[in-house]
């Protein structure tokens, strides 16, 4: 098991990372929080419950409280908010209850954003059960849920208590899933850790396999680049713009394609390639380094194909909401491990790499 | 004018009390954030913005955008929110924006929630229009909206940048509600300020007239009381419980009676009754000083009648989010100025007192 801690101005938990942690939730919970002090309610899918609910429950001596979100962005809403709210008053859930979440990326926001609004604010832990969860949404705080017009528009910073990593919850994820959580991996090692550019470089063919060394390695490293990050600026008012690498085209394709196409994780896989292509174009990469980087994103596709309009992804572009009042911001990388944040990319580059990310995706 | 600073662990802002504030809004916030930095959204409801709009609006260069939501708790809802985080998408707010709180406390709780998690935190500020609103629930950074089993069972801590209580926007306000808002600052003076309740003792009918400087003072001395209190102990681990004086029962009232019957501060009247008595029987208030408390809390009634059953206020006081994990707490008073905290209420003590409010209240 390896221990990443996170330290934010805010806030100070642990990230456990490593194979068969489940087990040792309750005796972590009872030493960080002692033994009787608060009911435990659990958020999470049917599915993941069904599979992994029992390993989990099996060390508690009060048994949990579950609530269930089926699985999908549809059900990231505030109405399931309300509903869990009002089922947890129900159930007697007071200010000194402490919520875990166990699932996905959609589990941790929904249940790290109910923990942030119940009853202004409790406890709560992250037990990602998702790749994409486990290297990159159950670090840093941000909770959410979507409106109608857009994802990830209503939320609170919110931090865990603590976050599991169970790599060995990872045995049932399906192999799409893995793949597509691994490009945050690959946009953390461009962006930040040549080290573990290198590693998934390498071990492209274990990590996708599934092994659990090799992707508690990789975890790991994602998880400590990060944790760095936020640390450093956990608004998001300056270096934590980096974590956006592949992410202003990224959360375009998921609009235009109406998240329904591509995961998360492969869209930016595509907004990755459109990043660096733009980095390319405005010289500020080597080509060398360019390859290598465009070789790793393409051995961790393939990259589903998909069709959109020039127009509806600049449109789904233009509304980002990392976009401050006018200023586009976008994130270029200068070779392995360095990225840098520019705010002077116009309408024409961003239509002219769109267009190209287009032709290429419909191969 | 006056100016009260709040100064908490997490944020600190200024209240300015004072007559004719509203047209000074815009100035102020220009010094404040800068003159262009940002795009202005005003929630108000449809009554308010007719009454006063005109006067706050005047100032601006570019005219804020301006969002509504009908008065009436039954618009403190979760969907509400969402409604709202849609209109502000749609007319282009960003994390820059800042929004306005502008009307009594559910604007202000609705408006400061609002703020909270759009886009995961946005800078907001309070022009509370009613007497409750600017003495007690624009100060201290509590927001939140309803669930259908309870009242602001959902919420956040979010600090205002600035609160403007400007007294000639009570001009318009109903004689009851003016009435029933002056509980809180009668509160005020009983636990924690004596000059305050001398003050309220000696000038009830200045106040109840509705004098400009008679409530500017009473307002600005509440809210130097609330900001102590919040700036010791911000989210209520202590010191900050004494604001509930006269809120058990009173809350049970509220419930007992579905929200109806009572206003907020006509049912804190009557719970501040009961806490008076369950004081009295407790033997920790000298009578001279109990009969003067209750004397003033009678001066700024005339406390409406409602009738309701024991079993359901017992139901409502069991249910009261202030008590934790079966510890009830319970505010007392020790005479003017002075209140403390008790956890040793019996269910039997309780039930006698809210037996004893019914009595009174039947009358
Ligand atoms: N908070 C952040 O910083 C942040 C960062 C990135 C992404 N996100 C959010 O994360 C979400 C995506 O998360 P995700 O990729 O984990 O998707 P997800 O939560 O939808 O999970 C993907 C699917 O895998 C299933 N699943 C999860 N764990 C499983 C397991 N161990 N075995 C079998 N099936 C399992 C889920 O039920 C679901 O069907 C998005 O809503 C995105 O906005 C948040
Ligand atoms: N956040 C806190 O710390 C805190 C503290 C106490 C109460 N509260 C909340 O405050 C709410 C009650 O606030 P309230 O008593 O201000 O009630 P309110 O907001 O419902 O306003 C009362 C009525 O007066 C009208 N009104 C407001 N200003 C007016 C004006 N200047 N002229 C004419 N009409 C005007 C409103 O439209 C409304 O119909 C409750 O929801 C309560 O939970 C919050
Ligand atoms: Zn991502
Ligand atoms: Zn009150």
């Amino acid at each position: 098991m390896r221990t990443i801690a996170v330290q934010t101005a805010s806030a100070s938990y642990p990230v456990f990372v490593g194979s068969g942690l489940l087990k040792t939730v309750p005796e972590k919970l009872r030493k960080q929080f002692g033994k009787e002090r608060q009911r435990v309610f659990v958020l999470t899918s049917p599915e993941i419950w069904s599979l992994w609910g029992e390993t989990l429950a099996a060390g508690f001596d009060e048994k949990p409280s579950v609530l269930f979100l089926p699985p999908g962005e549809t059900y990231k809403r505030m109405a399931q908010i309300e509903r869990l709210a009002t089922e947890m008053v129900d159930a007697g859930a007071d200010r000194s209850s402490l919520l875990i979440a166990f699932g996905g990326g959609i589990i941790g926001d929904m249940g790290g954003f109910l923990a942030a609004i119940y009853m202004r604010g409790i406890p709560y832990v992250q037990i990602p059960t998702t790749l994409l969860a486990q290297v990159d949404s159950s670090v840093g705080g941000k909770t959410g849920s979507n409106l109608a017009t857009g994802k990830n528009l209503i939320g609170s910073f919110h931090h865990p208590q603590a976050v599991f990593a169970d790599v060995s919850t990872l045995k049932t994820l399906p192999a799409r899933e893995l793949r597509a959580g691994l490009f945050e991996s690959v946009k953390a090692g461009i962006i930040r850790d040549a080290a573990l550019f290198r590693y998934l470089e390498k071990q492209s063919d274990l990590v996708l396999s599934g092994d659990e060394i090799a992707l508690q390695k990789v975890i790991a490293a994602s998880v400590a680049m990060k944790a760095e990050v936020v640390g450093i600026d956990e608004r998001e008012s300056g270096l934590r713009m980096i974590l956006n690498f592949g992410h202003t085209v990224g959360h375009a394709i998921e609009a235009a394609t109406g998240y329904k196409k591509l995961l998360h994780g492969e869209a930016v896989g595509w907004g990755m390639l459109a990043a660096l292509e733009l980095s390319r174009r405005r010289g500020v990469i080597a080509e060398k380094e360019a390859a290598r980087i465009e070789a790793v994103i393409r051995a961790y596709g393939p990259l589903p194909p998909f069709r959109a309009k020039v127009d509806a992804l600049m449109d789904a572009a233009g509304r980002d909401k990392k976009n401050k009042a006018g200023v586009r911001r976008f994130i270029l990388t200068e070779g392995v491990g360095q990225s840098i944040v520019v705010e002077d990319v116009t309408d024409a580059e961003l239509e002219s790499i769109i267009a190209w990310t287009l032709a290429e995706a419909k191969r």
